[in-house]
């Protein structure tokens, strides 16, 4: 094969005869021990461009949180004029292209749904051309039709009464993070004709369904390759071969990625893991001398600048579960390599640094891929950012790599991804706790008085016996996971017919690893429920009709979140258990099952829907988040807390087990470097005894309630906190969810 | 379920309760014995009509085969205002629905494809919306560019070699007969509600592939049969609810009908077993006295006018396979029932009636399902009409009865299928006498000079040995039958995804029986080659590259088609040779496969394609169509060709075997009563020997001659002939099939 100009100074061989990433990053990159003193401010450029970028934001805000958008012209590749944040400021961009033709500017994206597309434009005052409402109705079918088409009476009372919850069934179902980098490394031509070599070796003649259908996706996918080449010409950049520097290497890759959020509006769009690859091009470009730190510096920010500006047009329900306008264009750094040698390199501080240089933000979802044994220079730097920003997350690569391999990136929030070399069919939640109330009510739900589940014979007794709840539980658990998992199947199959990921898909291998990503909400109450059953003594209250509305709990009893293992052995069994029955069912494209205990913001939206609990929480109150202990439960201080969290085995939870925390900056410490040396410990503690992952706040409640009651204050712009799964600028929240936030456990205490 | 007023005076219980039109027709049909006598003329309003057509066809045809084009419009069930022959006269029209909003202008149709779609407007100068263009190239994708993106370099190969011809992978594949009936005897409401029925009960919950699919499949028929009420109220018509009356019988069965040809442009779109249903309606109106016989005739001559007016924008591609623009609108009357009645009522001779009182017409294809048992009276009327018209075929009820019970239809040119209750993967042709070529020359094509068949050994004699024939022919029809059977899989998974027909599969049982038509081209060649090669000596003749272009043959050989075992043997031995080896590979949805001898006007290009032979057929020529035995084969008059073709076993070619013969006049009798009385004892003796099928021609070749020298005579105008599977005006065929027609065995004996 070609040995291209621009490979000139890499080293090795392996992945000049394959599409191999992984391997040129491990032949080329150069481990940074050191601190953060190399690091370099904003340039004038940067300056001017966000601050533009801020105008526009607050522009955006002042219009009720959407600047403009598309009502003729639908999204794809090659859908719209090159666009800058300003045309003024255009010869300033290191990194161009925009979603559409104006910054900020929501694409109309129909696919999923027109319904959707439609009612986002209307939410925001846009009214879309009714030619589209033609097209995409009589014309085209969306991946929304096609699931409500196939849906069964018994999936759509589950949707409805939310024991099935955030089902991707009316927009992209996202989280498939392509391999962008493969286009730096070698140009779209080179992936082209390897996917015309796929296409040719796939089936032997032989057209059974599966072949067939592999064999339009390879051919869509080399489309949207060709696409994106157009894409790139139209913004003055020839991406046929290989970038030849840094600056090329950092557009190209910002293409690839362009071309898939102007396709797919899933619920997350992330980056993958970029940052050492593109280190290796710097580190090039800095030893030829034809790059300074500074520009450097300046290349990383205005590609973190561009990854700040990706929006969709979101309908009011999503915005309810996805509070504060997430696009989860998650970005990981650092981890380690299977041969030992950390990953960490100059980029991952500098990408650390654009929240300095730029000032906090959401976007992109920082993701630190945590080892206790990263070089003590780079963990403290991260700290530092944490006890700063509050807008990294970490998750632990000691874990995730046995399973992933050394080149899995965070593909939304917290759930780990082969890049290149698998794709998940992602799918909200199944409500354990809800599930709990069905196994106690005969399948009724409390809330809206539906059957919903089978008609089980209920509990009748006063008082709950454990042994019956639980042999009801599992059976309804049973149910429940089949019910929901043959929900996604379908979701997955109209997804893939209707609204196929061709951009994304380009640029991962054609034999791709495809799971199956399953989630639990209510862990916490369902854990320390049944404990209150079994180790307490809980009263059930009921309605005129006999079914039970409410709980009367005496006796104390242990809870998930104080490391006392009665509580956190259930916790166990409970996601066991759950996966168990997941795994029993079939799954679309034979996809191998995991599951997640993660909720996002969308805890609260489930809490309105979940009446009250054995273990105290009331109805309507919202869950507690991921895998969090519930609030209040927590009566030992953080390190219990964690120590709970951090017995559930990540290799049952493949899909990520996610863990908010805050903590008052004054309990971690005096002063910034002993909150730093003390938040290391801290995490090198929890990730050593094997938990996933941990999202680090440090501020009090105080400043909460105070930018809850000033989002005007200049202070509060941009301040970001974690919540579950990623950032959010506080101000964005809802009331009701920055209540939320408010309630949660702030430990004052280590 | 409700007992519907509209069914007073009708018998049975069982069609009551389910959707079953076929007992309703045995529990209530009234078999008629006699003759023709009590027909009745045209009305004043059927010559007005017809006229106001005749004039249209006229123009249409001096405006080069158009009269007219949508090119903005793209047709729906619901596209289209309503449409009258003229609007000044639409108050006589007794029977209303247009394709599109005026007569004989032709619907876009883009689905199938839209290069198609365009390609046709512009053949006839026509422009279509260049929106259309973007709509279906960048949001909807169609069934062609689908099969495009699949298809393998071999299957482009065969395609373009012609071995495999006439795939439906650019239009509709059509074949598919919706049981239009169900509308008139239920009413749309009751058929939503059975659908609704099955979508409920489709699949346990368990979301496999195919299950999905089917739910799919069912919400989409659902939409349809809704659309065909909007569709028919837009024309002052409410037919939610049974029809009332025989007017209304008809009018509601039609719009079903109306409602395919809106959304399905497929090669052939059948009308179905629809004469005796009507009958049902129409006697009960006469004996209520609310009807005359010549209020009956009208009403199946106005909706006969309708299905002569069916018409479909295609290409010169496809003209060129299927000259004259049949649509096979095939309407099928006669047969028995499986209780020993036969099932011949006034309808039918009213339907064969159309043919003297508007003259001949190759549409629709009308059908007698024939048997030695119909009774006198109906045999020897539909006698008189092939002598007077030449515009009817027959195939043998006493064979396919036992296959496909008492109520199947033909579906395309002579393919039964069972009404309402299997639908037919179709397409296309395997031609056998290339694959014989292929054999001897080792894979390569002689006439392209490209290795298209795999690279086996070649035969490198000078004389062909029989055995050696033998053992590479079956190797090379083993490789044939495996590309083209997953050419067709693939062809038909592309179609459901991108061009599904609710419409018809709407009025179609949701547990459908599912057949996959293959079909052989080139039959008698490959027959008498063998034979050839067999029993007299076959010197091979080759270019100086050693390849095989041609064939010296000395000594006699016996030819299929003149009742000889030993050529008749070679024919039954390829039939089921070739059938095997098809059923040998997986079909999609694991459909039935079956074959056919059927080649429509195609045998001209398949010709074409194809080179020398063995039997003496040179490069170039046409093949003979269908199972017809070669030009000039026939020595021994018309009962032993027939007699050869009746020995090929219909259980082994389902998919039907279509044997057209043209006989002289003089040569069937002196006058009209002799000429009827010889060619139902030709019919009876064929049939009871168990063939299937056959066109019946009744003309001289001088007739011929002068209509293709002088078109313009007025005797011509509506000249009509059977070819292999339609009938066709004369004037319409191009003059290279107008020879072949010619060409073609005229007997003069009997």
């Amino acid at each position: 094969m070609t040995d291209y100009k621009q490979w000139n100074g890499f080293k090795g061989t392996k992945w000049r005869e394959e599409i191999d990433t992984r391997s040129f990053i491990q032949d080329n990159y150069t481990p940074y021990d050191g601190d953060e003193s190399f690091l370099a401010g904003p340039t004038e450029a940067t300056d001017k461009l966000w601050g533009r970028l801020q105008e526009l934001q607050k522009e955006e805000r002042s219009k009720g949180g959407v600047l403009d958008m598309d009502t003729h012209i639908v999204s794809g590749i090659t859908s719209h004029e090159p666009g800058y944040i300003d045309s003024e400021l255009k010869n300033l961009e290191k990194v161009v292209g925009l979603q559409t033709d104006k910054p900020l500017k929501r694409a109309f994206m129909p696919f999923g749904g027109i319904k959707m597309a439609e009612e986002a434009c209307k939410t925001y005052g846009y009214t879309p051309d009714p030619m589209l409402h033609k097209i995409f109705t009589e014309y085209h079918k969306t991946h929304n039709q096609g699931v409500f088409d196939a849906y069964t009476p018994e999936m759509r009372a589950v949707r409805k009464n939310k024991i099935v919850t955030g089902l991707p069934d009316t927009y992209g179902r996202g989280r498939i993070v392509g391999d962008y980098r493969r286009i730096a490394l070698y140009g779209i031509d080179r992936l082209v004709e390897k996917k015309q070599e796929d296409l040719d070796n796939c089936g032997n003649g032989k057209m059974r369904d599966d072949v067939i259908r592999q064999r339009e996706e390879i051919a869509m996918q080399i489309r949207a390759l060709k696409e994106m080449k157009e894409m790139a010409l139209s913004y003055g950049f020839d991406i046929s071969e290989p970038a030849t520097n840094a600056k090329e290497a950092c557009q190209w890759l910002y293409f690839g990625y362009l071309a898939a959020i102007k396709t797919q509006n899933g619920a997350a769009m992330s980056v993958g893991r970029v940052s050492t690859f593109l280190d290796i091009y710097i580190q090039r470009d800095l030893e030829n001398g034809t790059i300074t730190e500074t520009e450097a510096q300046e290349l990383i920010d205005h590609m973190v600048m561009k990854f700040r500006m990706v929006k969709f047009a979101r309908i009011p329900s999503y915005n309810e579960l996805f509070s504060g306008d997430p696009v989860w264009a998650t970005l990981s750094v650092a981890g380690k390599g299977i041969d030992g040698r950390h990953m960490v390199t100059k980029n991952d501080f500098r990408f650390l640094h654009t929240l300095e240089n730029m000032g906090p933000s959401p976007e992109p979802n920082l993701t630190v891929l945590y080892s206790k044994n990263l070089p003590d220079g780079f963990k403290r730097y991260a700290a530092a950012i944490s006890v700063r920003t509050s807008s990294i997350q970490y998750e632990n690569d000691e874990v995730m790599r046995p399973v992933w391999g050394d080149d899995y990136a965070i593909c939304c929030c917290v759930s780990a991804t082969q890049t290149g070399k698998e794709m998940q069919f992602f799918g909200a939640r199944a409500n354990l706790a809800k599930c709990l109330l069905y196994a106690i009510n005969g399948g009724i739900d409390a809330k809206t008085r539906a059957q919903v589940g089978p008609k089980f014979v209920p509990i009748t007794s006063e008082y709950l016996d454990y042994d019956e709840v639980m042999q009801k539980y599992d059976a309804m658990m049973s149910w429940l996971a089949s019910v929901y998992v043959h929900t996604l199947n379908l979701i997955h199959y109209m997804h893939d017919k209707y609204n196929y990921e061709a951009a994304e898909m380009a640029l991962i291998d054609t034999d791709v690893r495809r799971t199956f990503a399953t989630g639990i909400a209510g862990f916490s109450h369902v854990v320390d429920s049944l404990s209150a059953i079994k180790y307490a003594k809980v009263r059930t209250i009921r309605d005129e009709s006999g079914m039970v509305v409410d709980f009367e709990t005496t006796g104390d009893f242990p809870r998930y979140g104080n490391d006392d293992d009665r509580a956190d052995e259930i916790a166990v069994w409970l996601l066991k258990t759950f996966l168990h029955k997941i795994k029993q069912c079939h799954t679309y494209r034979d996809s191998e099952a995991t599951t997640s205990i993660l909720t996002i913001t969308s805890n609260v939206v489930y809490g309105k829907a979940t009446a009250s609990l054995p273990d105290g929480r009331k109805a309507g109150e919202p869950l507690a988040p991921g895998a969090n202990p519930s609030y209040g439960a927590e009566q030992n201080g953080l390190l219990a807390s964690l120590n709970s969290v951090a017995k559930l085995p990540y290799e049952w939870a493949l899909d990520g087990i996610s863990n908010t925390q805050t903590i008052n900056p004054d309990a971690l410490g005096h002063d910034e470097n002993e909150r730093v040396t003390n938040l290391v410990n801290v995490l090198d503690g929890y990730f050593t005894k094997g938990a996933h992952h941990l999202n680090v706040n440090v501020f009090g409640k105080e400043k909460l309630i105070d930018a809850m009651e000033h989002p005007e204050k200049e202070e509060y712009a941009n301040f970001t906190i974690r919540v579950s799964g990623y950032a959010v600028k506080f101000i964005d929240l809802s009331r009701e969810q920055q209540l939320d936030v408010i309630a949660r456990t702030c430990h004052h205490e280590m």
